[in-house]
């Protein structure tokens, strides 16, 4: 192994081009894992899908060659040893989880694009100072428990007891019971902590699931921010009764109260989309109705309510609407109303020198790019409350994402992964 | 057994009582079977559940020495016999199946009423001249399938082929593979029907599940026509899409669509909803979206819309307003929209002769009763196709039922079923 003096920047003369071919190769493997109709993917948290995927991984790193170390939550590091045995890792990585039907590229092309970068540097021979990590982080989709980005919130010391205390999936089973029966035990999640010290920079290269790189034609995002969500639970309660017999005016109807609530977050949300004020967006995404079944009004009611926005004013603000207006339709109507917070998040700035190295790499290698926030959270965004944090952007075709229509082109995900590969180099060896 | 000769009106001099306490002590047995949290029953037709409260009722029927014939699709019949071997059968019954979270008297009351009805007469030795048959539908809640009156229709000839092939439940099992999977031979279905001329008159007692009887403060409603649901499922398909990075003004979101469907139809049915307009009613009772999830902007929505009216012109007007809304958002919002109908039905007027009978009875024992539509569909609304039909309501305290907050004063059950069996004594005794 070459050894590269501290203090000193070592830029290789011959970068090695990363293989596309076995790149997609071991992309289309996972994406085969969890698929069903129409290309659809489903791999939630901690099923056995998502499990056999960690597996593959896991595989795929013993392949590699690279030293593999799982955390008490699940997170999977693939390490290569850089010539400085106490200097602090460069992470990338991303997550295998997805959401119910979604695609293959979303979470697995940070994941497999990393193992990629790093095996394309151990097998040339490429010296790096600092040791480079790939890692898989366990749950960031929070499409079965409502609580995203569980393996890199428990690494940056983010996640409260009581946060784990509330998640159920749809089926009614809690978190808590699933990592009970997996073995894990909550007590000791808080020590997953990693410190700081540790660590030299995280990137996360990540399909932009957004339609603005295919409308600029340009084929690289570089992120200054990540949006974070206000998400929240609204209950309604009216009262269930046959559909046949009440008299219009004698119903307390659930359904019709939240249907006023759904209309009313798209109008503000629409008043609000716009850069200059917050480009907020806000959805309804999940919704269940009781007793729900044809001939009985709906006596309960039960909205998941996300809002997003760049600027943590805006999203509060519209948020605070959000909540005024269910009290007033509630009150309107004589029904009862229940407000749950899932989880509150502020807007996150991602690293400014690490941007400014991997602008730097791009101008040389004249790649055009884009300057942009990311409307969807990451798990860079726990990552940046640690390290110095970084993302790459590919583009989505039509801007489609949690969709089995999902779709990047190999060569994006390529230059991705090139790109990746060369920034995570020159910040191995190199003081930024 | 005394004879009653054909053609002679006989007239018991003294009738006994019913045994009030012998009633509620079975409908509670029944009530007891699928009982869960807050005295909330279920027993969704074809449950294990259900099938069970149809074995209890057997065992009461054997007890009472009834003759016992189950047919092809489960109804049970408990009959007495009359006098006359040849006359045709007074019917009265009801069904045991439940909505989800029901309560223990919309239905029971009406089998087990008439049970003790006809056990009265037997111990007494009452004479009769045509038989007594007490009867129990299947799946007269369309809870589970979105299909009513399963087995009154099949005996009724009401049932089409292609009515059962589109029947599926909420876990996504067909109709048609469970009848598979009891042995229901569904070729064999549609022998059932019921040959009129062995049918004198049918008789059903039933909890109003409305709030009249209780606010004018009368004890026992006659009905003069069911109104009848027109039920059809509308789908929008959008398109599912991230919720963080898809701008407001670039979504397709299929729930706020369904969520505007929601309100036009309740404006619309409060439109209608007065006596002169035809009492019109209508719910949106179901909703289903996909994929369902907080982080994913709904791609598509399903909703069941229940449409009632005592009058046809009236409800196919407001359906015709409902499907053309439904058209008419789908194009605002340019997303895809499909109506399927689940089930057409017109009002169906009850028996003015049986009418008059239960009347003079109620006359001559000074009994108050209020002259009523009903605003639910009952089994009594396909008999009434094959033979003379009556209904007999009693109060539902504040109107509830599809709810475990159901309830009927036990001296009204007692008192309906008396009337009831006096009612089926003239009736087959008398020409009418």
């Amino acid at each position: 192994m070459k050894r590269i003096p501290a203090g000193t920047a070592y830029r290789p003369a011959i970068l090695p081009t990363i293989n596309q071919r076995r790149l997609m190769r071991d992309l289309n493997a996972i994406g085969r894992i969890g698929i069903g109709n129409r290309g659809a993917v489903t791999r939630l948290v901690f099923s056995v899908k998502e499990l056999r995927s960690r597996q593959v991984l896991i595989h795929l790193m013993r392949q590699a060659g690279l030293k593999i170390h799982i955390d008490g939550i699940g997170n999977i590091f693939g390490r290569l040893d850089g010539s400085d045995a106490k200097a602090p890792a460069v992470l990338a990585g991303s997550h295998l989880d997805t959401v119910v039907h979604g695609g293959k590229y979303d979470g697995p092309v940070g994941v497999i694009g990393a193992l990629e970068a790093i095996r394309t540097i151990s097998e040339n021979g490429v010296a790096i100072r600092s040791p480079l990590e790939v890692v898989c982080f366990v749950g960031e989709e929070s499409s079965r428990f409502g609580f995203s980005t569980l393996g890199s919130s428990l690494l940056a010391g983010q996640v409260h007891p009581k946060d784990l205390a509330n998640a159920v999936d749809a089926q009614g089973t809690k978190l808590a019971d699933v990592l009970a029966s997996l073995g894990i035990a909550q007590k000791k999640l808080h020590g997953l902590t990693r410190d700081s010290k540790t660590l030299k920079a995280y990137f996360e290269l990540h399909i932009e699931q957004g339609p603005i790189l295919e409308a600029i034609g340009k084929r690289i995002g570089l992120v200054t921010s990540i949006a974070a969500p206000s998400r929240f639970r609204i209950i309604f309660t009216g009262q269930a009764d046959h559909s046949g017999t009440t008299p219009m005016e004698m119903r307390k109807d659930a359904l019709v109260a939240a249907a006023q609530l759904i209309e009313f977050i798209e109008m503000t949300c629409r008043k609000f989309s716009s850069m200059a004020k917050g480009r907020v967006v806000g959805t309804v995404g999940a919704l269940k109705i009781e007793p729900g079944v044809i001939n009985a009004v709906p006596g309960k009611a039960e909205l998941s309510v996300d809002i997003r926005s760049i600027t943590a004013p805006s999203k509060d603000r519209v948020a605070r609407l959000v909540k005024k207006e269910a009290q007033s339709i509630a009150r309107r109507r004589a029904i009862g109303v229940e407000v749950l917070t899932i989880r509150e998040e502020d807007p996150v700035p991602l690293d400014k020198r690490l941007l400014r190295v991997t602008k730097g790499i791009c101008a040389e290698k004249q790649i055009v790019y884009e300057i942009m926030p990311s409307g969807a959270g990451h798990d860079a965004m726990q990552m940046a409350k640690i390290t110095p944090a970084a993302m790459i952007f590919i583009p989505s075709q039509r801007g489609i994402s949690h969709n089995p229509l999902e779709w990047t082109d190999p060569d994006d995900i390529g230059l991705g992964a090139q790109l990746l590969m060369e920034t995570m180099i020159r910040v191995a060896n190199e003081n930024f």
